[in-house]
C-alpha cells in the first residue's frame, strides 16, 4: 500500500526546530514534502502575497534528518500551501500539518496565527489539515515529550478523515514530561490587553512596539486554555465558515429595508 | 446628547476613495476619527506587527471633506485598530467601520480580508464593528449609490448594538444604481482555484505571481454571493469563535487517549 503523502509547513520558517521535530515525526508515518517560509512569519494571520512576486527554491536544511524534498518560499504560510498544492506536489497530499509553532495558538491567538492560516488554507482546498503549537515561545523549546501524541493525532486524522470545512487546532502544554492526555475542546474567550511601548528614534521620530497581556475571559472547563493549564493537549475543531448562524434571526429584526 | 464617536479605518490605505466616501457618510452620523494604513494592505488577513516598529502620524488628506482628526499608521488594519483604541482615542468609540473596500470580501474572501480583520479586531475588543466592501476592484469604483444603505446599516447597529462576539461583513454589488435592498445572509461556500504565473527575472531567477479564479461551491439562496448576484447588499454576521462546535462529538469518538 502507498504511504500517505504528508505536506509539512509552518510560520516560524524552514529552519525552525519545531518544524524539524514535526518532519522527524511525520517521516515515521508517511512520505514527507516540506514547503515552508524562508523567514519567520509569525503574526501574519491569513495573509497572502497578491501584490508581490513569490520566490521558491529546493533546499537541503539537514542532510540526515530532513525530508527527501524541501522547498523554501518567500511568502506567507498560506502562500506556501497554495504553491505546494498547485505547483510543487505532483499528487494531492493526504494531510497537511503545520508547526510545531514556537508559542501558543490557543483561544483568540488562532485569529493571528500563521500556523493555523496554513492549515485553514489546506482545509479550504479540501485537504485534511492540522496546526500544532507548543506553549513555549523560545527557540530552544522542548518538543520531544509531545511527539508521540502528535503522531497519534495525525494517524487518527488519516484514519477517520476530517469533517468537511473543519481543520484541527492542536496546542501542547509546555512541559519536560509527556502530556497528561488529549482533550477535544472549544476555543476559550480571551483577548490581549494591548500596551504600546512608545519610543523615539535617534532621528527624533516617534514609534511604537506592540506589547500586551493575555486576558482569559472564560471560566469554562471545556476550553483549550483550561485543558492546557491542566497539562492536557487541546484539540479544537476549527472552521472557516465565519457566519454567526445563530445571530441571523436577530439581525433580521433590524429595520434595514423599511422606511 | 453627545454624538456617537466613529472610528474609521480600512486596508486600501488612508488616501483610498472608498475610505474617503465612508468618512463623508459617517460625518452625517457622528464624530469621526480616522486611523488607517499609510499604504495598501490588501490580502494581509489578520496580520499584526509584532517584530517591527510601528509609526503613526497626524495627517490632513482632504482639507474640506476629511475628518477633523486623521492618523496614518505604518502597520496593518488590525494594528490601526489596536493603536487607535489604546493610544489615539481618548474615549471608547461607539462603533468602528472599516472600508469601503475596493473589491469583494464576500464568501471565502473574508478569510483573506484586511478590511474585515480591522472590524474583527474591534469586535474582539468589544467595540461594535462593521466591514464594508464594494464588489469593484478599481480605484475609480462608484461608491455613491451605496452610501444611503451604509448609513442605514450603521444607524441600525448603533441603535440595536452588536450581539457579543459578532461583527458584520457587508458587501455591496457593483452598480451605478441604488442597491435593490439589504439581505442578511450566511457566508457562501467557495474557494479560489489558484493558478501561478511562473516567470523569470532578468537575472534568471524563477518567480511566481499568484492569480486565480473564483469558484462558487454553494447553490443556496441564503448566501452572500446569491444576494450580491441579485443586486442586494449582503450582511453576514461574522464571528471570531472559530470552534466548529457541532464537530466536537465526532472528534471525541476518535481514539486519542486509548491504547
Amino acid at each position: 500500500m502507498e504511504k500517505p503523502l504528508i505536506l509539512v509547513t509552518n510560520d516560524d520558517g524552514i529552519t525552525a526546530p519545531g518544524l524539524r521535530a514535526l518532519i522527524k515525526t511525520m517521516k515515521t508515518i508517511g512520505d514527507v514534502i516540506v514547503v515552508a517560509p524562508d523567514s519567520p512569519q509569525s503574526g501574519m494571520g491569513h495573509a497572502i502575497t497578491i501584490d508581490n512576486t513569490l520566490y521558491s527554491k529546493k533546499v537541503v536544511i539537514d542532510q540526515n534528518e530532513g525530508a527527501p524534498e524541501e522547498y523554501s518560499c518567500s511568502g506567507t504560510p498560506a502562500d506556501c500551501v497554495k504553491l505546494a498544492l498547485q505547483e510543487i506536489l505532483d499528487r494531492r497530499p493526504d494531510i497537511c500539518v503545520s508547526g510545531i509553532n514556537h508559542g501558543s495558538n490557543a483561544s483568540i491567538n488562532v485569529i493571528y496565527s500563521g500556523t493555523m492560516s496554513a492549515a485553514i488554507e489546506a482545509g479550504i482546498e479540501g485537504v485534511p489539515a492540522i496546526g500544532f503549537s507548543l506553549c513555549d515561545y523560545t527557540w530552544e523549546a522542548n518538543f520531544e515529550p509531545a511527539l508521540e501524541s502528535i503522531k497519534k493525532i495525525v494517524e487518527q486524522a488519516l484514519e477517520h478523515g476530517m469533517p468537511n470545512g473543519t481543520v484541527l487546532n492542536v496546542n501542547i502544554p509546555k512541559s519536560d514530561e509527556a502530556p497528561k492526555g488529549i482533550r477535544v475542546c472549544r476555543q476559550a474567550r480571551a483577548n490581549w490587553k494591548e500596551k504600546f511601548d512608545k519610543r523615539q528614534s535617534p532621528m527624533g521620530k516617534n514609534y511604537y512596539w506592540l506589547t500586551g497581556e493575555f486576558e482569559l475571559l472564560d471560566k469554562g472547563k471545556d476550553t483549550d486554555e483550561w485543558a492546557l493549564a491542566k497539562g492536557y493537549i487541546s484539540v479544537v475543531p476549527t472552521q472557516f465558515d465565519l457566519t454567526a448562524h445563530h445571530i441571523i434571526p436577530q439581525i433580521n429584526n433590524w429595520d434595514l429595508n423599511g422606511s
